[in-house]
């Protein structure tokens, strides 16, 4: 008997107690990911020493996953996953919530247990406010590249590629390629597809793709790895991440100051990286021009695509035969496919909101200054999915644009964005000049200083899949420091 | 302020409070590895389902360290050693010791702490019957090639490429190659060069090597890398270890059923290797022929060599040149150095001591059932420096031959050795044919299960060069085991 089908019942187990409403998660994950392939992979953790660390794996299967900062995970299958922890708060900082100022007491610590995540980002960190200081993803299944996104969670099912950002979550479901953006929920079920964005006694976006559509990009069937063009775009590419994983590489391109380039990256053709650009692990670059301050978040692709300058691509975000002016943003799990007949043209301070699908059937451009969502193929599709963001500012009220319904002040929508761009932007360093503040260094220069580790599963036997218990613990000053000559 | 530079002072204070009264080590080790190469390597251990496994490492420097089986380490550097635990006592094990039985209440750890270990080979278990379950390395320091064989110590100094084997030590330094196994041992001086072993009413061989063939082969200057043709030949292949390193490789060769190949050893040329051999990492093989059940352990060189079956080739060895028949012991550090002019051939079931240097200046042929030992350039010394093991039964009594002195009853002498080939060969897995006992599997089985795990130094700042903590603990099947369907 391996130990991994055990592992496996007792998560399912543990996720139905607080699921047992909406969902049996059992169906959905009991025979998705072979024994074989939890096995055959190794995963890693990075070691800087710029980010307090701290790792505890316990009765757990971490193939293929990563891990930067501080973590616990228990009894859970973390599989192909990131757990990028380095903007985890730290102790003596200060956050503001609803006018209270909390000082935050400890290091804070990204905490997985009786959990399933299955190629999905966990990033940045907690905005529970009763829980600042712990980043806490318990009793939950998070499927094919979701997006777990300072988002703690308990009791929780995200289909593929749902996206559950910046929420706190108890017993909620997030339908295949949602994404849900609202403060905190429970009970809630998210339908596939469905976009929604929050906040009290602010506004309220909503926007719902056609089920045709989603059966086209991301189409999923309990039990079974999803499929559509989305997934079949990230499979066909997927062998390219091979040699990365089975050898140390030297930059494949010239890395300039301030930027960086993850050895876990793809890289292919005449790629270009500018000064202060953060590529990070799993992305994947082909005839890019990153211009500078640019980044390429995890699980982003970049191909036959130049990005101008300080563009953000988020987690999962793909730009094909695609050209961005400055300043722009493209949210998670973005689809912006161009082609060279039908290329795609975005210009400078635009937003293309997360979870859009740009599939151009004849050349786009989107005018600089544009909220743009939903799903759009040619001019007709744009002019019912976006706004100039002039525009939207002035709603206060209702507003209501094909599939889209917007309730509530434009301007703080706007501002909302605009907000985390600029955020994104400084912990990421795109501004880095060596001088403090938002010109200070953020992850492209301190991913300089990472050294890689390697840990595998039992090879063999009962254990096999599992691993070890291991916990990596910062080393201390106090005994060296105060040696004496 | 580096703290590598803290943690060595550490060191050279703890070690010199035992060893005052010889020698202090502060000018041996002080300035004999850079703080970048301390930093610039990784340190690994393998997991496997055969070993008790329980890792511990604090406040340690372990670049370029193998470790297997169990060890804790504190406050050490341990730079390019191999730390290999696969032959530590399990709990309920029996030792007899002295016509006691004692029955081992725990698996057995390697337990080092402040210590410096250079390149120096740790393995098998404790010989001190005070403590058996604890192979103890404290306050010492190792160099170059150094082997610490089932020999606890406290307070030692070895120089490059000497051998303690099977003798606990307390307070004592040990000479540049020289070899001593002794019982145990407390505030003695072995000489560079002395070839020492004494069981207590039984038997003392002594050899000493002249100080010009020591300066000739391992010529060694108070901190500074060791010279001579010894060290020339390890350091001219060096190099070739570097891919090994830095990615994943295939069997270079067919391995056949019951035969293990690391994939930290080097393979050149026309290497053929037959069944149940073992290839320990770290080994270099170069037009080699390794037939059945013969095996090659760490830092062995076999170059241009055929070793016909049932060959040990002890940590260290070097075989170039040379044919070896069957059942051949070639013993720690010894280096057999034959050329295309001059090939070297050995009979069956001959002993090469350990230390023993043959660098031929005509062919020479050593016949079947020869004990051998000491420094050998043709036919003229090789009389002086070999016996037929059947006259050295016979000897009961004083034996002197050149610089070799013996005393005490041949036929323990010879029965000692033998039987510890044929410990060796079993604990390898020489005569595996998958029953139990001297036929069941040994080290060539049980390595096809090993995942190996890399581990890094934090990469920058004070720090640079020292290990996080880490703690590897052995995942049970407590809790799983108990799941229900």
């Amino acid at each position: 008997m391996n130990q991994l089908d055990n592992l496996l019942k007792s998560i399912i187990a543990h996720v139905n107690v607080n699921l047992r409403e909406f969902v049996d998660v059992g169906p959905h994950i009991r025979h998705l990911v072979d024994n074989d392939k939890l096995a055959n992979f190794y995963g890693f953790y990075a070691l800087t020493p710029h980010h307090p660390l701290y790792f505890k794996f316990t009765e757990s299967c971490l193939s293929g996953t990563y891990f930067l900062g501080k973590c616990v995970a228990t009894r859970s299958i973390i599989y192909k996953s990131d757990i990028r922890g380095d903007e985890l708060k730290r102790r003596g900082d200060v956050v503001s919530v609803d006018g209270l100022n909390i000082r935050i007491y400890d290091d804070e610590i990204i905490f997985i247990r009786d959990s399933f995540l299955l190629k999905t980002l966990v990033h940045n960190n907690s905005h529970d406010p009763e829980n600042l200081e712990k980043f806490s993803i318990r009793n939950t299944v998070a499927l094919h590249w979701s997006n777990i996104h300072g988002s703690t969670m308990e009791g929780c099912f995200l289909g593929p590629f749902a996206t559950v950002d910046l929420t706190s979550s108890h017993n909620c479901v997030f339908g295949a390629y949602s994404y849900t953006q609202a403060s905190d929920l429970s009970n809630v079920y998210v339908p596939p597809g469905r976009i929604w964005i929050k906040v009290e006694n602010g506004f309220e976006f909503t926007y719902q793709f056609d089920d045709k559509v989603l059966e086209k990009y991301i189409a999923y069937e309990t039990g079974s790895a999803p499929t559509g063009l989305l997934m079949d775009y990230v499979e066909d590419r997927k062998g390219d991440f091979i040699p990365i994983y089975s050898s140390v590489q030297e930059n494949p391109v010239p890395v300039p100051p301030g930027a960086s380039l993850s050895p876990y990256a793809v890289v292919k053709g005449q790629t270009r990286i500018d000064r202060n650009v953060l590529v990070a692990q799993r992305a994947y670059l082909e005839e890019a021009w990153l211009g500078e301050g640019s980044n390429a978040q995890e699980n982003c692709y970049i191909v036959h695509s130049s990005l101008e300058g300080e563009d953000v691509t988020a987690h999962g975000g793909k730009i094909i035969h695609t050209h961005l002016g400055r300043h722009i943003f493209v949210g998670f799990n973005a689809f912006l496919h161009g082609s060279p007949e039908n290329p795609l043209q975005v210009g400078d301070n635009s937003i293309i909101m997360p979870h859009t699908i740009i599939d151009a059937e004849e050349p786009l451009e989107i005018p600089a200054n544009s909220l743009v969502w939903g799903y759009i193929q040619n001019a007709d599709d744009l002019a019912k999915n976006s706004i100039p963001l002039e525009e939207m500012e002035k709603v206060d009220g209702e507003l209501e644009m094909g599939s889209m319904k917007f309730s509530g002040k434009g301007k703080m929508f706007a501002d909302v964005f605009r907000h985390r761009i600029q955020h994104i932007l400084e912990e990421n360093g795109a501004f880095y000049d060596g001088k403090n503040g938002k010109n200070g260094a953020g992850h492209a220069q301190k991913n300089h200083d990472m050294a890689f580790n390697t840990m595998q599963p039992y090879p063999s036997g009962q254990l096999r899949g599992l691993y070890p218990g291991l916990e990596i613990s910062p080393t201390s000053l106090d005994y060296f420091a105060h040696i004496d000559d």
